[in-house]
């Protein structure tokens, strides 16, 4: 039985593992690999307007966060980032927690929620967001260096929220 | 003469007028249109990784700040935001700022130099940014929110610096 909640403070300790695997290895987030707990924690927990961690008999599986893309007349666009645990690869948690920020966005008054840097190598991801009803409308040449392919493009990708 | 030179702390006194008549108006920046002086200065002056001012006898005609866009794999790409005062448009201003920034960018090592949010109504913006070699690499929908046309796209431009 999976349920989604606002993450607490303390929760951070369990969602480190998953943050530090995937930041550490480089590959599709644009936070430095060396980002240690305590910058982890600013960037996931302090930044963002809300973060949510989904769990599964008190085990955390994955965590995503929303935040404002952009102030002033930018601001009914909202971002969000979703990170999975390794081990709970393939069970359809990012789109769980797909389907309940679209939600949230939608209640924190959001019409459009916007991802600035999908990394066009994640081709999972892309799959995702685009079967999830994203636009890939932008994208940024060379704009990521890649640890094994060197640099590659990085997709903006956008989806209209309200009717 | 004008003269291009980083900005000292107390250049932000003369700077702030002419951000405050740019973002009160609220129809080209995505900044909050009550933005304060404190938080001009947070975003002008202490976020940015550098600032310029350009001046004619002493004048402040106009400013700019350079940022690493994007951390970790992203950071080789900067962004960089420019304001003209108003008294002072029309005698290519913008285009000696942008000249000047593109080398402090390259000095800094970035490859390449994004703007994240032209905001399509814009036109005088797009049509430098175009004649100074940038690609329009992506569109908003919508995601601004003007207060004379209402929700208008914003535009992705970006310009690769390396040879």
């Amino acid at each position: 039985m999976l349920e989604i909640r606002l993450a607490r403070s303390a929760d951070f300790e369990k969602i480190w593992p998953i943050f530090h695997e995937i930041v550490s290895a480089g590959e599709t987030y644009a936070y430095a690999r060396d980002t240690n707990q305590d910058q982890g924690f600013q960037l996931w927990m302090t930044l963002p307007r809300q973060t949510f961690v989904i769990e599964e008999n008190g085990e955390i599986l994955g965590s995503y966060f929303i935040k404002t893309n952009q102030s002033g007349g930018g601001d009914h666009v909202c971002n969000c980032g979703y990170m999975v645990s390794s081990q709970a690869r393939g069970r359809g948690v990012a789109s769980m927690m797909f389907a309940h920020s679209q939600n949230i966005a939608k209640d924190l008054g959001y019409l459009a929620m916007q991802f600035n840097f999908v990394v066009s190598t994640n081709e999972s991801a892309v799959r995702l967001w685009t079967q999830c009803g994203f636009d890939t409308v932008g994208r940024l040449p060379k704009a990521f260096h890649h640890p094994a392919h060197g640099l590659v493009d990085a997709l903006i990708m956008y989806k209209w929220l309200a009717n």
